[in-house]
């Protein structure tokens, strides 16, 4: 750690912060400690440890959707730190439904997993228990357990949907639609939460017509968007949830005569090349998954003994969609 | 199989073909068999099978980088299939280095998967040989094995490229520029064979400066990109070999004064709303993944013996950056 440390030009603190997930890190210097430990080969004791047992560790991943954007650097993240420290990735995709993660949760456990990261879809996680009591290491990434005390590595949605949609006020709106995904979903009503603090923050009324939570297929989200721009009181701006409503309100905005304020949660590949521009509220999602994986090898190795809460921030890219006025 | 038939309207035969992953069927038809499957909560027998074997079956997938967007859909494909079948699915990126690729491949039959897909990073598979005498079925996907037999399910292209760049000559170009991936690279090799076959079939001449192969980073790219639409003699159009070289190239076009054609191989989420839109040649990753795991489970079942290669067409889209003129 001495030599990952001189490497990457900061204290032995920072590097220990880096390594156990810890917040109070800037993203450039988890960049330059991560590349001090690629290059050094820096491994944790815990590798060695996994190996003593005699069978190659492994680790078992639940996201919603392995092919949506946003899981996929998440789930290569918490591939690269399992692998750090010589462990195999099961993985399995939820597709939103609580009884699919539990199947996979318990297979995976049944398959003698030495730990689960878990993006849940169910609301109740008390069926995990048992395993979490006999020694299966488990960490919530992106949303927190429900009913049950475990580690939870979070986006600060609340915290960016309001700085987003405060943007959109700063730029003149009065009249902003948000359009998120499903009520049951921690992330869509924490961003909810947040565009309703950035209006009352403004003394903005807010009508229910212009808020929408449900389904992220493009069917729905069109419907709500040209329910919300048409009328005789349009919207002036959207706010969307996350980056498969976005994709679909991108597609609606261009087929229309008048331009559109947007600000979308989550970052995407060719934002910054459509015309206007899209501006976003961009999480780090690779950045979430090795935090939770990190945290998840420091409670295999009995570092970690209550269960821990990290909040990761989010960014604020101007872009040119999010400065349209009214 | 005969309620599937019946729900998706067409033969026996056909539901057939699609189970096991066997050409001669259209997208649409396989997708109308598909919903059919899900719908009737369809499985296969060696669900049973696998049961009866007392422990979960699992299968295991070795592909590049699980972050990239064109093999999340792929290894999303494989987990659905792996999923009708009862198996769970172990995976992991070589990163392009063949000496993860036997380290991961070797990990998973330690581990006892009952069968592999493999976008094989290396050349040389001999190393599974024993593996595959042992019993674990193994489907190559997207590139061929190297120096022994086995099934191969790959895109073809050959046909692709040559299909996209005689339309972008169809367009008037006669210097047309290809940047693809590193020439060990059986898909890099094959999709520069139907630029040239192309070009010849045309009876245009290729100067050696407008190809170029080699790593997919941003900086070689548009380093490359820059040198061929530089000089006295720029090319007027650009074919860029998969979407990650095609990302970049879009970035140099849109910061020139004037317009230079552009078509890309496989698709990108958002190239229909660029300005202009990006005419693809598209392959279908989620097609290419079900069509790998439903040949491994076939092969499982003992329904085949020898090893087969299974070829899917592309499809050129056309949008607007390949019809520009020279």
């Amino acid at each position: 750690m001495k030599d990952v440390a001189a490497r990457a030009g900061v204290g032995l603190k920072t590097v220990s912060r880096v390594v156990n997930g810890e917040p109070g890190v800037t993203p450039d210097t988890e960049r330059r400690v991560q590349e001090a430990i690629t290059a050094l080969g820096f491994r944790r004791n815990d590798s060695a440890r996994m190996l003593r047992k005699g069978r190659t560790a492994s680790i078992g991943l639940i996201l919603e959707d392995l092919a949506d954007p946003f899981y996929a650097p998440l789930a290569r993240a918490v591939e690269e730190v399992a692998r750090e420290h010589g462990a195999l990735l099961i993985n399995g995709s939820s597709a939103e439904d609580p009884e699919r993660e539990r199947e996979l949760a318990l297979a995976f456990c049944a398959r003698r997993v030495d730990g689960l990261v878990v993006i849940p879809a169910g609301a109740d996680h008390r069926y995990l228990e048992p395993e979490m009591a006999a020694g299966v290491a488990t960490v919530f990434v992106d949303r927190p357990a429900g009913l049950i005390a475990a580690d939870a590595v979070l986006s600060d949605g609340f915290g960016g949907a309001r700085e987003g949609v405060a943007h959109l006020i700063a730029h003149g709106h009065r009249r902003i639609g948000f359009i998120g995904d499903q009520p049951h979903i921690h992330t869509a009503v924490e961003r909810l939460r947040g565009y309703r603090a950035a209006m009352a923050a403004a003394g903005l009324p807010v009508d229910e017509s212009w808020v929408s939570l449900g389904g992220t297929g493009a069917e729905r989200v069109r419907a709500e968007a040209e329910r919300m721009l048409g009328g005789e009181r349009p919207v002036t701006a959207l706010f969307t949830g996350n980056n498969r409503v976005t994709v679909t309100v991108i597609r609606v905005l261009a087929g229309l005569p008048r331009r559109v304020a947007l600000v979308g949660f989550d970052d995407l590949e060719l934002a910054d090349l459509l015309s206007p521009a899209i501006t976003v509220v961009a999480q780090d999602p690779a950045r979430l998954g090795r935090t939770a994986a990190r945290l998840l090898f420091r409670r295999l190795g009995g570092a970690e003994r209550v269960p821990r809460r990290v909040e990761l921030p989010t960014q604020l890219i101007v872009r040119g969609s999010g400065e349209l006025p009214p």
